[in-house]
Formats: C-alpha cells, structure tokens, sequence
C-alpha cells in the first residue's frame, strides 16, 4: 500500500526536459526558451461527469493530459509542462501504474514533462494545468475570424459523440474507430502549429461544432453559413452510424477535441496541401459573414434550401 | 442561480498584471521578463482533511492561494500567475463572491494575476497552480545545506498548530492571533526574495518544523542540531498555550507556512538585519552537522543534555 504522499514520486517522477528542476522541492523550476511567451490551460475531469467510473485507467491517463494538450493545440502554441491533481477515493496500485502508462504515453507523444502535482483522497477526479510556450504574433485567438472567411474542421468530427450515444443507449458496441475517439483523443497539435500561418481564429471542439463555432462568432461579432452538404458524414455513416444520427453528432457531438478554424479564401489550396502532408483529412465546411448578427449560424442543405438549428431535434450545447 | 461553466467568467475575471490574455480563450498568455525562469507549484486543498467544512469562505479563498505563495517563497521565487480549479457542491453564490473575496486580497497582495481555471461539481476542493518567476541563480533548494550552516525559522511556529489542536479539542476558542495563523496564513514572500543573497538551502514549513527540517537534512545529506531553548516558545505561552504543548507545536504543528532555512554563520548579522527592516522575528535554533547519519536530528536541552525526538510524545509528522 502506497502512502498518499508517495505516489507522485514512485508513478509520476519521470524525467523531464526544458526543465532545471522537476519534483522533490518547493516548486518546479522551469526554463522556457528566450523570445517565447506562455500559454496556459487548465482541465479537470471527473469521474461520472466527464468519463464513465469504468474507463480503463490507461485511456483516462491519456486523455486527462490530451485535452489540455487540444487547448494549447488550438492555440498554436506547443506545450512545455504539465501539473497534475490526481484526487482518489483509495490508493489501489495497478490502477495507478496504468494511469501513469496512459499520461506519459500522451507527455511523450506531444513532448512535454510532468514537473508536478499532488495527490488528496476523495472521489476520483484528475485536473490538469498545462503551460507552453509560443510567440506572440503566433497565438490564434478566437477573435480574429473576419467576413468573408471561410470555416474549417479536421479529422473525424462526431466519431467520439456517436461513441458515446451507442455506450449510453447500452445496445450493441460502438466500433472501435469510434471508441478510439473518445477513449484515446488525438490532439492536433502539429495542425495546429502549421495553422499558425493561414488561421484568423481557432478554438477546440469540445462541447460540439456549433457550440465552438459559436463561440468564434460572438467573440469575433460575425456570423456563419454552414453547408450541411460539406460535412463529413460518410466516414461516420460507413461505421454503421444512421445518417442521421451523423448528422446530429457532427454538429453537436462533444468531446472530438478536434480543430475548428476560419482562415481566408487564398490560404484554401495551403490548407488543403497541409492536410495532405499530415494525412489528416480538413474538411471547408461553410464562411464567416458580416455580423447581421451576431453569433447566427444558417444551415445550408443540399439543395441549397436553408435550415435553421431548430430543425434538428436534440442540440444540447446549441445556444 | 449560476450555471457551472459561467462561475469562472462572472467571480474570477478580475483585470491581471504581466498577461497578455486571461480568460475567454483556449489558453491564457503570460508574458515573463526577459531573463528569468519559472517555478511552478500546485497545491489542492479539500473540505474535512486540509480545512473544516465550516471555514469562512473568505478565508478558504486566501488561504488556498497563500499555501502556494508560500512554495515560492520557500524557492526565492516571485508569484505571477495562478490557475484556480474549484470543485463544489453545489452553486452558492454568496459563498462563491465570500471566497473570491478572499482570494484575490491574497492576489492582490501578492502581486498575482488569476488567469485560468475550471469549476466541476463535486465535494468541496480548491486546487491551485501558481507560477512565478526567478533568475536560475537565486533558487533556493533544498539541497544547499552545508555542515556549519545555521538553521533558522521565521515568525511564529506553531500558531496554527495550536489553534488547530484547540478547535479539534473543542474547549474555549483559541486566542486571535493563533486562529489568524490557521485561517489566513502570511506567507513570508519578501523574507524569501531577500534571503536569495544569503542562505543556502529552504523550505516552508507546511508539515512542521522537524519534518520540513527532514526534507532539507535529507536532500543535502547532512544532520543537524537543534537547542530547545532558542525556539520561540515565549509568545505561545503568553497566548495561554502551555509550555509542553507550545515544544510540541513548534516541533510537529503543521500549517504555519513560515521560512526554514540554513545560512552560514557569516550572514548571521545580515540576516537579524533583514529581520528588523521586516518587522518579522527571526530565530536562529541550531545548526547543520556533517552527515554522520544524514537526516539525524539531535535536540538539545537547556542545560545541554541531549534528547531524541521519542522523548516528546506525538510528533506525527516526524520520520
């Protein structure tokens, strides 16, 4: 049996670069380098709330840190360190050592050290607080999307949202490129960073498209068409999703921890080539508009015909 | 009534010093001078094992951001940037605007800006990541400690400890000034910068005197030696507490968040100095020794007879 005051140093004292000084004194010591400024995030995921009490210890390990690591990512900024508050209702050791496995496998998958933390008896919840580094001219904001502008999504939004209908609904598994998604969240960090150059705003997808994107418009006063006919739907629906249901989770599905940008027309063919170099598909899927108001989003369909979000049952995070 | 996700925006917004962005994005930015590192501390405090679940929340807020002050403190460091993750039960807003109350008098005395964070429901905890700045040269670790160095403590050990063993007994209330140690720690910010010039090795005393003294004796690999009678047992006893009880809670109270340190014997006068511009008792209590059994503490009596820790009864902490 592990004392509580003893787990950071025997599962969470690997060693870490960019740093003078990791754990066993006051305070990490940390060495960031010269012309950068910082970044920093700071998640908590608790258990019941943000994950099912069940969750494998090595997927939980690895997304506590992943989705911090999906906010500096949308921020193109690169993470550095990272603080972990590990609370626990009992000190049970197998549970922690893959805990541990999954954490450092996100730390070193995106190149950042575990400089410290603590650990208090309670339910389980892990909170972590990650810090990197950027230059200034770089940070994408969400207040830089301007009319004219057209919107962007990586990857496979939904996949995660739809893994988590099929767990709720309790039928039949979701499959498991679905599962992945929401177990084992990719950041997209190297995305992120290249997007530096050709993004006016960006943010992470984690409450859903529309809610992210919204957040976009209100912090940039500009509004949005969204073409329905654009979304990627086909990988969702060729993993046995009902069309729609696809829909539904790509546009309000949570947890995708995917990009959500807008950038210029002229970065278009830059974009698309970006998305080639890291085979990551990126999807164009609609256009900022001047503000007639502010925050709206118009769905387009496929004939052209406009939608509003009230068509769609179900929107929970649409506001 | 205030929904989770908008308690960050509407109590812990508050304008921020050396920041580039707070809140409202991904990430915040933080902007460092030119020339220094950073030192990183989290400290998470929870209802029933760090504080009684009937604490002022006024008090719960300094003192949550002052436990880590006084980590950097300990480190020589200047506090800049803190990031608050909040668990509570439920929403109650006059204790929410009581304990941000709190936390930015603290802020503010301190020079700290607030610039990230998290509320999830849950029991209640506070959990906060500070980082600050110092030049790589200044940081005071726990290593330093040299045979010969003079140990010394700051302010007034076990105040806390001692309003702490009166509430747990539950008599008459603990003097003022002993339940202003527990509730609203001071942490000895300046005393640290200052003494950069000074010691060689630090810590805060969080654990009490003799283990936090371990940590220092251990990481140097040397001893020490402490004489009973240069503890400041005088302003214990004249707050009431008996003079058995005063030698144990300047030994093993915990939660005093003052200063131990070792220094050579040169800067003694320096030091006393420092102590006059400060306004702050400095009590010089023993000295470092060669490691003949590395982390060995002896104690000496008044009249020179040597005891062993196992002579008083109840050091919890000492190991």
């Amino acid at each position: 049996m592990t004392a509580e005051f003893e787990i950071i140093a025997r599962y969470f004292s690997r060693p870490a670069a960019h740093t003078l000084l990791g754990g066993g004194d006051d305070c990490a010591l940390l060495a960031p380098d010269d012309g950068h400024i910082l970044a920093l995030s700071t998640d908590t995921l608790v258990s019941g709330t943000h994950f099912f009490a069940d969750t494998p210890a090595t997927n939980l390990g690895w997304k506590t840190l992943a989705v911090s690591v999906s906010d500096l990512a949308a921020m193109a900024a690169q993470p550095r360190w990272a603080s972990l508050s590990l609370t626990l209702p009992a000190v049970d050791e197998a549970w922690l050592a893959a805990f541990a496995d999954g954490f450092y496998q996100c730390a070193a998958a995106f190149d950042i050290a575990l400089v410290g933390g603590d650990t208090t008896r309670g339910p389980l919840a892990a909170s972590v607080t990650l810090l990197g580094q950027l230059r200034a001219e770089s940070a994408l904001r969400r207040t830089g999307a301007r009319a004219g502008d057209e919107i962007w999504i990586s990857g496979t939004p939904g996949f995660a949202g739809s893994a988590l209908a099929a767990l709720q609904a309790g039928g039949k598994p979701a499959q498991q490129p679905l599962l992945d998604a929401l177990h084992r969240p990719q950041p997209r960090l190297a995305l992120g960073r290249l997007l530096a150059r050709h993004a006016h705003a960006m943010i992470d997808v984690s409450d859903g498209l529309l809610a992210d994107l919204g957040h976009i418009l209100r912090a940039s006063q500009v509004a949005a068409q969204i073409r329905l006919a654009a979304l990627p739907l086909a990988p969702l629906v060729a993993l046995g999703v009902a069309p729609e249901a696809a829909l539904q989770a790509v546009l309000s599905g949570g947890d995708d921890y995917e990009l959500l940008w807008t950038a210029p027309a002229s970065a278009h063919d830059n974009i698309l080539a970006l998305g080639q170099t890291l085979a990551l598909p990126l999807h164009c899927i609609g256009r900022i508009d001047a503000a007639a108001a502010t925050g709206a989003v118009c769905l387009y369909d496929h004939d052209g015909r406009q939608r509003t979000p009230a068509d769609f049952a179900g929107f929970r995070h649409f506001g």
